[in-house]
């Protein structure tokens, strides 16, 4: 799926499916960084293949946020929003294809297309939905539930994820993640 | 502040700060649900005075996802966007005084008014960051840290959530709690 093809899934009218920018397409070798530590985002990516990581520090220790797979947009959001400076990092995990837009037209466009904005707010509004499914998931399911849920979703993608990066992703130690893996197959 | 005047402080140009709907003012007695467990949420609320909190149930444990302070929007923002049931509570927890739109409204407008996407879009931008930093909070703070800058943004107000209830939204014991704060004083 395309980017355009995916946004066409957010909005109900065929009138308004016209989309007014053009994303260019990128390659990606693995363990590239789109986004670093401190840096302002100035682009929003959509994966058509691939698989990107979001991680923030904790002192000296890296955390996931979380993964992003094909069809969904990524980027450091926030930092898209107010162009401050980014508390984390974009980072591919395996060799990827994404078309991706600048923050510059998308901006020229929010204040001239009403498409545009509706567009950016349904897209926003999916991303919230997201951050807010995740937030219910750490304080109302195990690491156990929501490993299941994970290879649920997302099948095959997930066995491209090095297991020590999927562990951290859960907040669990690797070896609780090996015995997981167990108990399931 | 009224919601109308929270709402133009997101708009850059002053072009676009007549706002297309009427909100309409209601008071709130302490203790009262305004979206309940289930319930498809058909309100958006602006808090004039008081605050509000969101809750979730973890098996039969109620876990708080955030509280809500004045000039900020609350509702349970994922059914009002997908129109599916709650599976959050939005309660209040001393006397309010709120002001709300419909949701039958807002869509109508999000069918024809930029501003209205305009502004659907920056409030959606903004209650994705609080989400976002409540995220971050969680993998890289202390549940102390937590409960200094809360104290620090929110001041007196805070002084008016129950213990119990801050203990629960840090996820700590009350009796960690109560050693954090003789610590401080």
């Amino acid at each position: 799926m395309t980017a355009v093809e995916f946004l066409n899934t957010l909005i109900p009218t065929t009138l308004e499916k016209k989309f007014p920018l053009e994303f260019q397409v990128k390659q990606l070798r693995k363990g590239e960084i789109l986004t670093n530590y401190g840096e302002v985002e100035k682009r929003i990516y959509f994966i058509k293949k691939g698989i990107i990581e979001l991680t923030i520090l904790a002192g000296s220790e890296e955390k996931i946020i979380d993964f992003f797979f094909p069809n969904s947009f990524v980027c450091s959001y926030t930092s898209f929003i107010n162009q401050q400076k980014s508390d984390v990092q974009v980072r591919t995990i395996v060799d990827c294809e994404v078309e991706y837009l600048n923050r510059f037209e998308v901006q020229a466009a929010y204040d001239q297309s009403m498409t545009m904005n509706k567009i950016g707010r349904l897209l926003t509004e999916q991303m919230y939905i997201m951050k807010s499914d995740r937030e219910k998931d750490f304080l109302t399911k195990s690491a156990e539930t929501r490993y299941l849920e994970l290879i649920e979703k997302k099948g095959e993608l997930v066995k491209l994820v090095p297991v020590n990066r999927i562990a951290r992703y859960l907040g669990i130690h690797p070896e609780s993640l090996s015995r997981i893996r167990k108990s399931i197959s």
